[in-house]
């Protein structure tokens, strides 16, 4: 990404420079005016870095306000960040643009910038192509944490309790509701699961608390059936939960109430970007307390045993079964 | 990205496994079983970060090899670490798939397996979608340079020599060939435009040399004039080339002499992923010792002087005007 202020620049180079540059606030990123970024993490600290990609009409609809779909597309990437404890630095965007209208990417870049100031995470560089096909992002988060601190998946031990943020299966549910299902939801309750879809809510805030307690952790974006099972295989242990005490939201209790099927859209939907995590019980409090204080909701939802992978059950102890268990492109 | 190797893998993490985990060969890749990867440059060293998108249809023909897709994904981002000095760490990958083939997918990780091991830039992470629309792959490539020694754009002093490597002018012409044109030229020189539009050869050989010895530097990807126009004006110097002087494939000439107005294609087309730099006359011996022990042709094509910006001119002096001065995708 490269941009000057000239009357010779190309569209290209003028919608770079008017929209892109002012979000490029990290010096790093030299003013979008060279081939690269450069920057060095802190001393002492390891850079965590991300990336992951966005389709229209597969991950957001292509008519989603543009600086929903831009902030969607920066959090889902710092919610990884989060998981794995690490502080934002920055981020790269590669877009490929199938509306060139100007307004369009004003309004992408706004919503953008307003999210690269709120989770201090500045633009780095990137680059800006048209397609003939969807609308396609890609974001590269970069993060630090202090040296060999990154919260992995595979620390996980015997006895360490699970916890999740939030509540979980909002957005999947809210989906559901934009491809037209129809539960016993209010109005709220319809909107609260959109807007769970629409815009993710990543848990950054919880990223220190994570790092000075949890023994693992990983971002629940493809169902926490499948993601949890994820880090306890990584872990090499096993991990029971009753679905009854995964924390559900008032909305995704009423959709389930109306469809008691739904429970598997919520536990294996994904799209959720919150947090499943395990803090040995040693440390339980000082998390508790530090998630207090960082205002995120936080659940314990079982116990480390051996074993291997995650299984769900109902309020007697009979396993659920899923068609799908976990969210796949392929 | 992440994946494991058992019979509960989704389509997605089977195909991850089985073709990207064995080219995530750096350690901080945590073998893609976790959210990010995590690294930390070599110590008194900086990192260099680039981002490119390359759609089918757009930047590559959708039937190409995809093993030579690949390859052009991961070079035209190791072209812009070798002109900034910097040598490759790893690279990440986003790709939305719109053939998920597995004989596909098997040929393109073969190819990019094979420069990730040649240019020593393994895999560190990154994402596999689907898309409804063409192909679309996002290429994030770091590299390291010691600090403070990033080769920028901004840094041609007045009286340095402008070089570029190799020649400018074959990939737009191959491009062309591609689209249809016609010119005289025998079957070698058809294929190797073609090749060169195919497959770029990133010059990362000359990294050290350029890092050593270059006040300016940066890759040309969207077309000499333009590219040598922006490094110009970063530093506040102007550069007059003589379009003479521009180094010429023997293909290249055989078009340009059947068709003298292929000069504008030649010097403004695109996708060179050659270096354009400039060196400081006392350190230009030094340059070109180091070039050639690189293997890399460098060619002196004039001289840095007061001004801004860059001009071309025909062996009598008189400026050459351009339609479009730069590639633009917009």
């Amino acid at each position: 990404m490269n941009a000057r202020d000239d009357k010779a620049l190309s569209g290209e180079d003028r919608l770079i420079a008017k929209y892109f540059r002012p979000l490029a606030k990290h010096p790093g990123a030299l003013s979008l005016n060279d081939d690269t970024a450069v920057l060095a993490p802190p001393p002492d600290h390891d850079l965590v870095i991300t990336k992951d990609a966005l389709v229209a009409g597969v991950h957001f609809f292509a008519n989603d306000p543009p600086g929903d779909i831009a902030r969607k597309a920066l959090r889902v990437n710092l919610s990884d960040l989060a998981a794995k404890g690490a502080t934002p630095i920055g981020f790269l965007l590669a877009i490929a643009l199938s509306d060139t209208k100007e307004e369009w990417v004003a309004a992408f870049a706004k919503g953008l910038g307003g999210d690269a100031d709120a989770y201090n995470c500045p633009l780095l560089g990137g680059d800006t192509v048209t397609t003939p096909g969807p609308l396609t992002i890609s974001v590269t988060a970069l993060g630090s944490v202090p040296k060999d601190k990154m919260v992995r998946r595979d620390g996980a031990k015997v006895g360490d309790i699970v916890l999740v943020t939030g509540t979980i299966g909002d957005a999947a549910l809210g989906l559901a509701l934009r491809r037209g299902a129809k539960w016993k939801l209010d109005n709220a309750q319809g909107e609260h699961l959109e807007n769970r879809y629409l815009l993710p809510q990543p848990r950054n805030a919880l990223a220190t608390a994570l790092r000075d307690n949890a023994s693992a952790a990983m971002d629940v974006s493809d169902g926490l059936v499948g993601d949890l099972d994820k880090l306890c295989r990584a872990s090499h242990v096993n991990v029971t939960i009753e679905a009854a005490l995964v924390p559900l939201s008032a909305a995704a209790q009423a959709a389930l109430k109306s469809d008691p099927k739904l429970i598997e859209t919520i536990l294996t939907g994904g799209d959720d970007y919150e947090i499943v995590c395990t803090v040995p019980p040693g440390k339980l409090a000082a998390f508790h307390a530090a998630a207090k204080a960082a205002q995120v909701a936080v659940s314990e939802i079982g116990t480390v045993a051996a074993g291997e992978g995650a299984r769900f059950t109902d309020a007697d102890g009979k396993p659920l079964t899923f068609a799908r268990p976990s969210y796949s492109h392929l």
